[in-house]
C-alpha cells in the first residue's frame, strides 16, 4: 500500500468503507486491543478493497502488509477473524512503544451490510456505537455478533437483536463512558461461567468546520482542516465566486448572506467555525449570528482591534458579550507558531480549532511530561 | 489566478522566480510598504510569468488581480515602476485591518538577470539581503538601480557597484539588523539635500528539514513541513525503500546509515531533525550524531520512556547529555493538540517545529493578547 493511502484522513476512511461495502470482496481491519504503547489505538480502520489496497492505517506500518495477506483469507473464509501480532519480543528491532511494539489484536471482518449503519451514522453527522462479540465462550453469543447503540434522550438506545438481556445490561455504563471520551475498548463480561468478549467502537461524528470567507486565504484553511478530519464547509456571501473547483478540499461550498447563516447551515456543539470574509459589516454579523448558535468555537481573523470595533457595534445595537460568548471568540484566531505565509497562517488555525476540539491546552508535550531536566537521574 | 497558486510556500514562489527569469517577460511584485495592518508584510511576492498568471500572494487576495493587470504595462514598458494603493477610504466594505486596508506600496520590475544572485543564494541556502532604489532625488541613484549584500565574517559585504558610498554607508547598520529580524523595510535616507528611498529586503535561506524514518508515518510530515516552507529531506536507514515517489512532498530522499549522517547532510542552525526510525538501535545513534551538531531542534517521536532507555544506554557509552542538549530535545515530539491519526501526529510536530524556528511559545494568539475579559469596558 503507498503512504498516500496509509495517510488519509479518518473521515476518508470510512468514506471509503461506505464505497467497498458493495464490492462483498472487501475486509475491514480494525484495531481492537492493544497492550503497550502503539501508533494507532482501538478503533483506528483499515479497509482492504477488492483489489487487496489498504486504505487507512492501523499500526506506524508495521503490521499493514500482514494483515493485507490475511485479509485474503478472510474474504475466502467469509467469516470473521481475530489475529494478534505479539511483537514485544522485536524489542530490539522495532524499539520501545512506538507502534511496532506491544501486543495488537485485530479483527477483521467480510465488510457487508452489517456496516451500512455505521457509515449511514457517521454520514448523517452522528456518532454511534458499533458492538462486536471478539471472543465467547457463551451459547447466545458468537464472534461477529453485531449490534449498534445510538444516544437517545440522554442514555444510549441498542439495536442487538438476537443479543442475550444480560450482556446488554452489562455494556450500558461503560459503552455510555467510552462514547464520551470518545474512546474504543474492548470489554470482557462473565456470565454464568461463560465469558464474552465485545469490542466496543465508538465512531464518533466527524466535527464539522464552517469556514465564512471567499478569499484565495481561505483554501489552505480548508486543505489542512480536511487533513485533520475535519469535515469543511466554505460559506460565502452574496454570490461571491466560491465554488467548489477554488476550494478543492472543502466537503462543500455554499452561498449564503450573513444574516441567514442558520438558515443555511446546522450549528451544533460539533461545528466549529472561523471567520474570514475580510468584510467588516460580514464578520459582524456573522459573529452575531453564530453567538446565537451553541459552537464552541468562533475564530475571527485580524487584530483584536477589528474585533474590538465589531463589539462596540454591537453595544451600539444593544449586544453585550457575556463571558461565555467571550470564552469561545478567539480572535485574532490561531496559535502563535510563527511565520506570515497563507499556509502559516492556516496552520496556525487549524491547530488552535484542532487543540479546542480535544480540549487540550496547545504546550509542548515534552513540557506536559515535566521537562526532561527535572527527572531525577537513574544513576 | 487561482487560489493554490496564491497559497503556494514561498520557497514555491522563489522556485517560480527562477524559472521566470529566462522567459524576459516576467514580472516580479514585492509590497514594499505597508501603513496600517496587512496580511502580507513587506517583502511578500507574487510573479507575473509571461502568460498573466501570478504565482504567490502579496494582499489576501484584494489587490492581485490589478496588481496582474498592471504587470502588463510593466512588461511593456520595461522599468521598475511603484504602485501605491490606498485602501483607507474602503473602510466600510473591507474593514478594519485584514489585509484589504491601509496603504501598500507594490514594487513591479522586470524578472531579469539581476535576480539571479538572489535565487541563486536562497537555491543554496544562504541569507541575501537585495536593495533597491525605491525612489531618489539624488543624482548618483535612481529608482530600480540594484546591489546586494551578504553575511560575510560577522559583517556584511555590499555587491553595489555604482552605488554611493554615503548611500552603503548609511545601508549597513539598518540592514544588518533587519536581515537578524529575517524582516525587509523601505528605508528613507537624505545626503546633502537629496532624498533616496531603498527597499531593503531580507531573504533569507528556508530552513531544512530532515526527517529520520522512511514508514507511511513521515510522508504527512514531509507533506505539512513543505507547505509551511520547509525544505524538506527524509533520510532512510539501511537502504529502506526510500524513494522520492513514496515521499513526493519531500525535497530529496536520501539513503544513509545512522552513524554516518553527519557525512551524507549539511547541519547547521538553521537545521531542524524529526527522528522517527521506529527503530531504537537507529533512533539511539542518530540522536547520538545529531548532538554532534548545532540544529536547534531534535524531535523524537514516542513515550518519553523510550528517550529515557536511549538516554540510559548513552550513559552506558559514557555519553552525559549537557543541559543544552536537553534543551533542544522534544520528546515525545509535537505539540499537545490532540488526535491520533498519521496527519494529528504530523500536525502536532510540524506546529511545534514552526514555532521553535520562529522562537514562538505556542500558545492562543487571542491568550497572547491578553484575554479579552481584561480590556476595560469602552462604554
Amino acid at each position: 500500500m503507498t503512504a498516500g493511502d496509509w495517510s488519509v484522513p479518518e473521515t476518508e476512511v470510512l468514506d471509503a468503507v461506505g464505497d467497498a461495502i458493495d464490492d462483498h470482496h472487501a475486509v475491514l481491519a480494525t484495531v481492537v486491543d492493544v497492550v503497550g504503547n502503539a501508533y494507532r489505538r482501538p478503533g483506528a480502520k483499515m479497509v482492504v478493497a477488492d483489489e487487496g489496497d489498504g486504505i487507512g492505517s492501523i499500526t506506524a506500518g508495521c503490521l499493514e502488509d500482514e494483515v493485507l495477506a490475511i485479509a485474503e483469507d478472510v474474504v475466502a473464509e467469509g467469516r470473521p477473524h481475530v489475529e494478534q501480532f505479539d511483537l514485544t519480543g522485536d524489542d530490539d528491532v522495532w524499539g520501545l512503544g512506538v507502534g511496532c511494539n506491544g501486543v495488537i489484536d485485530i479483527l477483521l471482518e467480510p465488510l457487508d451490510d452489517s456496516y451500512r449503519p455505521v457509515v449511514d451514522a457517521y454520514e448523517r453527522g452522528e456518532d454511534i456505537i458499533v458492538l462486536t462479540v471478539i471472543e465467547s465462550g457463551a451459547s447466545d453469543a458468537r464472534r461477529g455478533d453485531r449490534a449498534y447503540a445510538t444516544r437517545a434522550d440522554g442514555s444510549l438506545s441498542f439495536d442487538a437483536s438476537g443479543w442475550p438481556d444480560w450482556l446488554i445490561d452489562a455494556l450500558e455504563d461503560p459503552a455510555t463512558e467510552l462514547l464520551a471520551a470518545e474512546t474504543s475498548d474492548s470489554l470482557e463480561f462473565e456470565h454464568d461461567g461463560e465469558r464474552v468478549e465485545v469490542f466496543v467502537d465508538a465512531v464518533t461524528a466527524p466535527p464539522e468546520l464552517v469556514i465564512f470567507g471567499s478569499g484565495h486565504d481561505v483554501a489552505p484553511v480548508a486543505d489542512l482542516g480536511s487533513r485533520v478530519d475535519f469535515r469543511v464547509t466554505v460559506a460565502s456571501f452574496r454570490g461571491a465566486a466560491a465554488t467548489s473547483d477554488r476550494f478543492p478540499d472543502a466537503d462543500r461550498v455554499v452561498s449564503t448572506s450573513p444574516a441567514t447563516i442558520r438558515e443555511t447551515l446546522d450549528f451544533d456543539e460539533n461545528t466549529y467555525a472561523v471567520v474570514m470574509t475580510h468584510n467588516f459589516v460580514d464578520d459582524h454579523i456573522a459573529l452575531e449570528e453564530l453567538l446565537e448558535t451553541p459552537v464552541p468555537y468562533i475564530g475571527l481573523l485580524g487584530p483584536r482591534e477589528r474585533f474590538e470595533e465589531i463589539r462596540d457595534e454591537l453595544r451600539d445595537g444593544g449586544v453585550e458579550l457575556s463571558e461565555e460568548d467571550l470564552d469561545r471568540i478567539f480572535t485574532p484566531a490561531g496559535l502563535d507558531l510563527g511565520g506570515g505565509t497563507p499556509f502559516h497562517i492556516a496552520q496556525s488555525v487549524v491547530a488552535e480549532v484542532t487543540a479546542i476540539r480535544f480540549g487540550r491546552e496547545p504546550t509542548h508535550l515534552t513540557e506536559r511530561e515535566g521537562h526532561i531536566h527535572e527527572r531525577p537521574s537513574l544513576e
